[in-house]
């Protein structure tokens, strides 16, 4: 974890500048640089004080009774919230979008520290009903425009955006319960064309937004996308890779094999769609997951014990690779969850798993400073070993931030304030 | 196959340049525009007097002894030949290439007024063993240095060129008995830049060769990486898709689905490997081809049967697109064969299957013009309907070619030496 930890050598002033020497303070951790993201679908009710049911979505989203409850588990553990852009369910009126909803959501995480990424401004998939009946060039004109607002929009509470999602299959996917128009453009502009519009258009919207393309096809079709685009100079922020994994955990050496293809475009890399599942696993014939579907699916005791065991694997294997910058799983509690799939942290009933206990030994265990106790030498230096983050200093009842932001040896300055 | 015929008026002129008004004329095709191709490894031998078995190959070749009878079928049947430069084998020590004995063999087509293709000029099997001690640079230059010499020496005998054969798996192939430098180069430069540098000097050494990219691989990944290339700005002349079905005949829907998503580049489509069994197939769980070998594999009656439906069926399908230009069958005979697959036209013991017999019935059938009497009209015109190739005009004891190079309603002259 070299790559995530900083040592620094910290000189703490005084409110008068001078180097507080011999002196006790305390260094505690309040953040983590990287990624540590989920859905935030869950939590929607909550932000808009709703208590009706949330709007039906295949994504699911629990019971606003529970999102008190919920929010208190999420927070303490992720940092990085996904918020559904789905267009069908954001739009299915034309010009009617779910704005103020969405905006409220995503502000209810940004006001609690959490960077937000919507997902995704393109995607064949949840296109709205309206869309096929435009032609060609009007829908090229209806999804610029879409994206040209919802970035808008959003800009400075959602900075982060899937431009684009599956576009390996996006021109060849047939699918006629949701026949729609991005298909039909992909097919007609082409892959790469069709990426363009997307990363342009957001791009203009907001020059600082980190951009992702992302997709669940992690064979060499994508290995071949990446470098085409990259080859068209469109300026790509990160790679998004899915890792759904309802067939059974990848484990280390698929892991690492995968990350090792994509990684050599010199691309940070965003693990954008995590899942373990902690009951039976989908049948590996299955092809597209979504063609799945059980009455009953409930996680188990073993599955459980599985399930906390992988994660901390799949999280380790992750962190080890520098290229890796984020992990958003794809879920918080089984209620609600894509395909009913028991691939929570959190059971149906609000009880945690094994596997957020094991998660959080991680993120806010292993990989994470708790409040210690140093003390300053004669310069008033002291050495903090810590993941890179946020951190807060405390001394003679005054406290101060300071951020840890490269690995390695590294020296850095706290002032304190008056206390 | 209204984008295959020409509908011709054609006006006889005498040795005076004036019609040759109410005459007795013959037409008859003798060459077709389209490709029919097939390898033409088992000729090599031939070609260069040699009564010893060929050296050996992967990729096969009969017994010198039966070259003659080989060469009349081949020459009856197929106007486009397909030569091996599998680098591994035409360079087995650096700076000895075995250019004169190809030569030989690419004029011995030539001068019986056949097309000649390379195969491959870039590919990681078969690439020679010195290879892998090279750095990557070096290897970048061998490669290169490689391609100028082949399309050089043998440039206005072999003007088609496999410029790279199947890039999509190129980085990512794992296989050690033939470790080398190819994967290397494609892995750290990228498929689209060693694509870029097999083009490159390819062009460069022969500005009006026919330069295919070439795969197996027909799903997304390949128009993933065709769109990349094109965005990339890189001229690709027609795209080669491989069509080995030893696991079975693809049938028209999957043949015509595949042609449809590849067509749409805009590019000419060359089926550049096809195969059609004898016997029994393959099974469905084999990957690679190449990792089942069986120590006999005989043509059956019945296998022979469906491989001479199936042959006028896939020939008729690819026929029927307009984006189809060539169709090189993968093998004459089964003697020395791929994999010792039935997949040749000809049984090991000379005598032709039910196939070579359909595919005839196609070729120098239902597709051609066999010798037809006419007779002008009062202004010297005949009406002449046939297959887009070449054709001889007799009359008065005198003869002249013409050809029909455009489909639909044309009209074109042909002008009588006197006799």
């Amino acid at each position: 974890m070299a790559h995530h930890t900083a040592d620094a050598t910290l000189t703490v002033l005084g409110p008068d500048g001078l180097p507080l020497a011999d002196h006790e303070v305390t260094v505690e951790q309040t953040g983590h640089r990287f990624g540590f993201g989920n859905i935030g679908f869950d939590l929607i009710a909550l932000a808009n004080a709703e208590t009706d049911a949330a709007p039906e979505s295949p994504f699911g989203g629990a019971a606003p009774a529970q999102g008190d409850h919920l929010a208190e588990l999420w927070l303490d553990l992720f940092n990085t919230a996904t918020l559904p852009f789905y267009w069908a369910g954001f739009e299915p009126e034309p010009g009617r979008p779910d704005t103020q909803r969405l905006l409220r959501a995503a502000r209810w995480f940004a006001d609690r520290g959490c960077a937000v990424k919507g997902h995704p401004l393109v995607w064949h998939t949840l296109a709205p009903d309206w869309l096929p009946e435009l032609s060609t060039d009007e829908v090229e004109a209806a999804v610029r425009a879409r994206i040209r607002r919802e970035v808008t929009d959003f800009r400075g509470v959602v900075d982060v955006w899937d431009a684009i999602n599956e576009v390996v299959i996006m021109p060849v996917f047939v699918n006629e319960e949701h026949r729609n128009g991005i298909t039909r453009l992909c097919w007609e502009r082409g892959r790469i064309a069709t990426i363009r519009l997307a990363f342009e258009e957001a791009r203009a919207a907001n020059p600082s937004a980190t951009l992702l393309l992302n997709d669940f096809n992690l064979s060499s079709a994508y290995e071949c996308l990446v470098e085409g685009v990259l080859e068209a100079g469109i300026q790509v922020d990160a790679l998004g890779l899915q890792s759904h994994m309802h067939q059974g955990y990848w484990g280390e050496e698929r892991t690492l094999e995968t990350l090792e293809r994509f990684a050599r475009f010199g691309l940070p890399i965003h693990l954008t769609e995590s899942t373990l599942l902690s009951g039976q696993l989908m049948p590996p014939e299955i092809v597209d997951l979504n063609d799945y579907q059980i009455p009953s699916w409930p996680s188990t005791p073993d599955g459980e014990a599985r399930q906390a065991e992988e994660i901390v694997r799949h999280y380790r294997t992750l962190l080890s690779h520098p290229s890796v910058e984020a992990i958003t799983y794809w879920g918080l509690s089984d209620d609600g969850s894509w395909l009913g799939a028991p691939v929570g942290l959190v059971r149906s009933d609000g009880t945690t798993k094994p596997s957020y206990d094991a998660l959080r030994a991680l993120v806010k265990g292993e990989w994470w400073l708790p409040e210690t106790t140093l003390r300053t030498d004669a310069a008033g230096r002291v050495r903090v070993r810590g993941f890179l983050g946020d951190y807060r200093l405390r001394a003679r009842g005054a406290e101060a931030g300071f951020a840890l932001t490269a690995a390695g040896e590294v020296t850095t300055e706290v002032t304190l304030p008056a206390s």
